[in-house]
């Protein structure tokens, strides 16, 4: 069955398109929108998709509109998909007070208390729904990548590690590796997961790593200067975690540098060619 | 006399930083913000400077996040500078109640007309405040070229054309190139300068060509689909006035591109590399 979407927008860009579009979600029972940058390639025929998901306050657009990867993203021939971060228009008690729950700090995973569980299913909006629509409209092959920033930089790892073998290769920019032990993370978890620790542990990327869910090798780029570096971040947890396990993890410190999309834009393009790299391995 | 600054924040870009800047203007007589980006290559000494003017209802931050233009510049050396679009905080009777008049809407013009005289200079605070200000707080050589994007690519014509050799080269995204003949430049003309047209010409791409004001080359880019074209942009008078004054103007049409910074930021590469060849041309 065909699922309706709604074109927002369409926009050139690097010789491809950037198009906006809403539809409704079964799975977070509200409507929502995502963002597509097609390339030229897509024109002739299925390309590879690169999913990319968005950190607390972000939506749909910010990724698109700041991270300037359109332009190597043309030149490789990868499509890019940003979702929102979380579901929208649902007004549930408190969901607007603060940036990092609720709104805009979906946290990628499937909520079991409520009212979120009601609502906030954002991992199997990211992983199944979206993917499905994303590919009745659009000429995506089967091939993806997964990458994202901070809240969805844990959103990108805890995918590829929930689902090994899927996805051709994992990335993050400033990921949120440990949530079980940050502040953000323990907020977020207690509400929509509830008290019981237990449950936590299925989505946070170094406790799916301790218990051997993947291998797959990840790339992760985290600026020294972030704001968020050693309270929420914490990348030497999820160091640990890897060498533990014999995961292959290439994490790379660069001083001087922030949590701000600036960053981000700054190292894209190696994100974007290591991706290639794997989804169009077979064809090399 | 050095005049202070104060650092707003600082952010690392691409090797380089992304700096944002108040000040107290005197021209203006308000205070006024400024983005700089600062390639890596200023550690070593003066770099060449682009300034870039951008257009209605944007401010110094919109092409600093939004254009990816620091991964280019990065790479040939060259700062960039963004103004903010007007005067601000002034508060003027109707300042604030139209996109594209008054506070967003400067139109890099010396206003003449009570009470925008009284602040909006916004063509002196851009071409002589603005340019000693930074080069007495940043290494920036005197090298300069200068572009922007629709009312901003208006704005980097007329001060190129008035005042021919300064800026090694000019170029323009969207450009209003004949405001004297369209919506937005006579609201904004008539407001600024008063009813006398002949007081317009001086501040029009067209009429300036027209009156030998300069031959300076230009590589102006402008998009198909652009919402303003017919109405607001008319690429077709300068091309006109270009061919009788026998100026040489590269009209880059493109098929499909919007007035957005997806355009902007599409085509942005090729206009550094432009201004690189003629600020570095006595370097080759």
């Amino acid at each position: 069955m065909t699922q309706s979407i709604e074109q927002l927008s369409a926009t050139r860009s690097h010789g491809g398109w950037v198009k906006r579009f809403s539809h409704r979600s079964q799975v977070l029972d509200c409507d929502m929108t995502f963002g597509i940058f097609l390339p030229p390639q897509a024109e002739a025929g299925p390309v590879p998709v690169l999913w990319w998901l968005s950190g607390l306050t972000c939506t749909d657009e910010n990724f698109m509109q700041k991270a300037g990867a359109q332009k190597m993203a043309a030149k490789l021939g990868l499509a890019i998909v940003c979702p929102d971060t979380s579901p929208r228009g649902t007004d549930l008690p408190g969901e607007h007070e603060s940036y990092d729950f609720g709104s805009g700090a979906g946290f990628y995973l499937n909520a079991k208390r409520s009212p979120w569980s009601q609502h906030y299913h954002m991992y199997d909006y990211v992983t199944s729904e979206l993917p499905a629509l994303v590919r009745e409209h659009f000429p995506i092959s089967e091939k993806e990548a997964i990458s994202g920033h901070s809240m969805g930089g844990h959103g990108a790892l805890i995918c590829a590690l929930k689902q090994p073998g899927r996805y051709a290769s994992v990335s993050a920019f400033s990921p949120i590796v440990n949530p079980m032990d940050c502040p953000w993370g323990e907020k977020a978890f207690s509400r929509y997961l509830g008290d019981e620790r237990g449950e936590w542990s299925d989505w946070d990327a170094c406790e799916l790593i301790l218990a051997k869910a993947s291998k797959q090798p990840m790339l992760v780029d985290q600026g020294e200067d972030d704001q968020f570096l050693e309270e929420q971040l914490k990348p030497d947890h999820l160091e640990k975690a890897c060498h533990i396990q014999g995961v292959s993890l290439k994490l790379r410190r660069h001083a001087g540098y922030d949590h701000s999309y600036f960053f981000v834009a700054s190292f894209i393009d190696d994100h974007l060619e290591y991706h290639a790299r794997h989804l169009f391995a077979d064809q090399a």
